[in-house]
């Protein structure tokens, strides 16, 4: 499995990802998901990927090539972030139309996600999710963030603490712990984590950081969190026993 | 969907549950799924059930019929959790070879989930899973709870806090912050939640508690849980930017 995420908020952008792939249980291996294809002052992408490797492999490959050949389309040419989710849909779509028969015929998965963010001159900085069909969907105030791979572990302290106006260095930390308690809790999930940061209009990424299992910083906030947790359930207000609750009369109040 | 969690401590231990169910997204209704078969001072039984909902409410019928007609192994006779467990597995058993083949051809998801827990004279307390074959697993000191249903969401907190050494009150704020974020993440779990906490050696359920949706301690508890997580994650140390991570060597701590 994978798990990747991207926050978009006022000031700008987080994309992270684990690195962790399996082919079952017995066969688990390292991959780099997260890709910068980023032109330093004149334009940020970054591109995440979950699902079938083989297909995700090929299309990050095309995308390489399409800029290497400087194909008309590319990620260095393209003028905005939806056309961009937009081409790389096509590319998957290239590719599956290539490998589908084979795969479907050996019951072998051929689904894959990406998530791709950054900011085109000119426009606000983006996120959009690109499903396995070739479409998308983009991240807005009311939902900031997208996740593909194994999302739900990691989905309530995203439900719980993020919102549009959030700090970057906020949802920065968000994002670590969101794939934190996913590795914590699946094991399908895996270092190094890879993340960058990207404040709006600066046209530059500036906060990258890759944190590999043993690294101090992810044991130092994983200690961290754990206490924090306990802390919080344990000046937690106690459950008030053996009342029935009533669906909320005004005069009711606990307070 | 449904979520329901048993953890069993030194203390004794904790079964809650919530009580949605739906056939697809256009037909959600509520259903009790925490069943209390105790007789106060002499036996503490305690069951939770998931999936196919004409399943489970038929077996527990039949845990009720078989109490009911004084049948020779009952809920009230049976002499271990262990044996009970196996019980609730041939009644589940007995169910399916009636119904499966029905529901199969059309496609039907026959499966359920049972948690069952409580304490029989002689005993220790303790909490089994048991699943849609009959087979069944119990918690342990090094696993001390277990999950059926739409588990994801709420593991990682119970992974981050409970221990076998956790006190009553800790697992109980626990179980509700583990329903309460599955319930905020994902729509087919849903209120009243139902929860109850057992004392080992009391062989009585003296604290159980019903929180509707609009319940104001519920009400409190969210919002008491995101104000903590936004400041856990607010005071979390911050990501050390443009650093490459090294795996850990003595001399690269972070202090």
């Amino acid at each position: 499995m994978t798990y990747c995420l991207g926050i978009s908020v006022k000031e700008g952008l987080v994309l992270a990802a684990d690195s962790r792939t399996n082919a079952g249980v017995d066969y688990i291996s390292s991959y780099q998901k997260l890709f910068d294809f980023s032109v330093p002052g004149e334009r940020v992408i970054v591109a995440c990927v979950s699902g079938n490797l083989s297909v995700t492999q090929a299309v990050v490959h095309q995308l390489g090539q399409d800029i290497k050949n400087g194909a008309k389309d590319s990620l260095h040419t393209i003028p905005t972030i939806y056309e961009v989710a937009r081409y790389i849909g096509h590319e998957i779509r290239k590719i599956q139309d290539e490998d589908r028969t084979w795969l479907d015929q050996d019951g072998i998965k051929f689904q894959c996600n990406f998530l791709v963010g950054g900011q085109l001159p000119g426009e606000a900085s983006e996120v959009y999710l690109i499903y396995s069909q070739g479409n998308c969907i983009k991240a807005t105030p009311e939902t900031p963030f997208l996740q593909i791979g194994e999302t739900k572990y990691g989905k309530p302290i995203l439900d719980r603490t993020l919102t549009h106006e959030s700090s970057l260095d906020a949802i920065a930390k968000c994002a670590l712990l969101s794939i934190d308690s996913t590795m914590r809790s699946n094991i399908s999930v895996g270092p190094p984590i890879n993340m960058v940061l990207y404040e709006a209009d600066s046209f530059e990424i500036r906060h990258r950081v890759q944190l590999q299992s043993s690294d101090p910083y992810l044991a130092k906030i994983r200690k961290y969190w754990e206490w924090a947790l306990r802390e919080a359930t344990h000046n937690m207000p106690d459950p008030e026993w053996n009342r029935v609750s009533i669906d909320a009369e005004p005069d009711f109040a606990l307070e």
